[in-house]
């Protein structure tokens, strides 16, 4: 049995930014060399996501922001941009709802997904962020 | 310490089914012998979830079926529907929303789980499937 | 590899109170002595969730409860409460959406957490209650 950390680079774009990160974490489980485990995929912040969805342009780029906005509007005066005079209230509240982490099994050096399933990361801030994403591995 | 991948095969029907596998998550740790430790329950796909509520019918038959009706309906000409011509766009929307797997833990060879607390697959597409959900054990 | 389980006992408030239980979960591991691995934060019950937020009033105090409130309203008259004749219906479905638990990595006896990024109880029952909530770490 082993934990091995692995970090995740990638740039975002503001508001309800959608990046598939399957390549990344399998190129990482792929350099534990673990073949059974759990990877817990983890974004630090409280402006961000991680889930799973079918990336085709239809979701991405249209339904998942259309839902976002629909549940959390950005453009509302939330009582959080009092606190520090910025405007992501719905950035926070949207990071609350999806949280920051999700945890996948994996076996025979393959994660568990389904054929049309990816990870991916949902930037929720106002602003262009640089983010690191951590995937705990642990397994053997 | 040990890991144990087990299997729990269902039949569901479409749109919002609530199943309660609470008993086959139970069964499952039995046979891996496990006394302490963490289950990551998944369902590989991307038209559905897993969570926990209390399985009664008030809120299985009526109440969340409504909430997931109020929140995403199933009826609305959603981008997704023009990249594949099917109709299930809210079943992804509901599974991004609600993710695919969830992590409880376990002591003393029982899962940690309230009086009335069920661990429940969701099915969120539009057609009745055949699902296998992942259960990956890790403990001693 | 070790696993060690943690309990955290709390006293809550009514319909959504938000609780920063954050040190108390830094206390925990650092009792396990692990220095690298994950934890599991769980709280067994159908009312309440667990999930990660800026613990600033504007949140806290206001945002949260008006999402909470939009999304699923307390005071509406859910099938559920004909099963019990209670009112909480609203505390399930939350708790349904939510989820009971969140899986968190460490490193270096440290919780991989935002500078600005808060673990938080949040009660949705409809009265106060005293609620113990597990940490499950797995590591070493």
């Amino acid at each position: 049995m082993n934990i091995i950390l692995k970090k995740i680079k990638i740039e975002t774009k503001p508001i309800c930014d959608l990046i598939d990160i399957t390549k990344d974490v399998k190129n990482a489980l792929a350099e534990t060399k673990l073949k059974d485990g759990i990877v817990c995929i983890h974004i630090p912040g409280s402006t961000a996501s991680i889930s799973t969805i079918e990336f085709e342009p239809g979701l991405v780029k249209t339904d998942v922001k259309q839902l976002m906005e629909q549940l959390i509007p950005y453009d509302r005066d939330y009582a959080h941009h009092q606190t520090w005079n910025d405007k992501n209230g719905a950035g926070h509240l949207r990071s609350f709802l999806l949280k920051t982490s999700l945890t996948i099994p994996f076996t025979n050096s393959e994660l568990i997904l389904g054929t049309w399933q990816q990870i991916v990361f949902i930037e929720f801030d106002e602003k262009p962020r640089s983010r690191t994403i951590y995937c705990q591995f642990i397994g053997k």
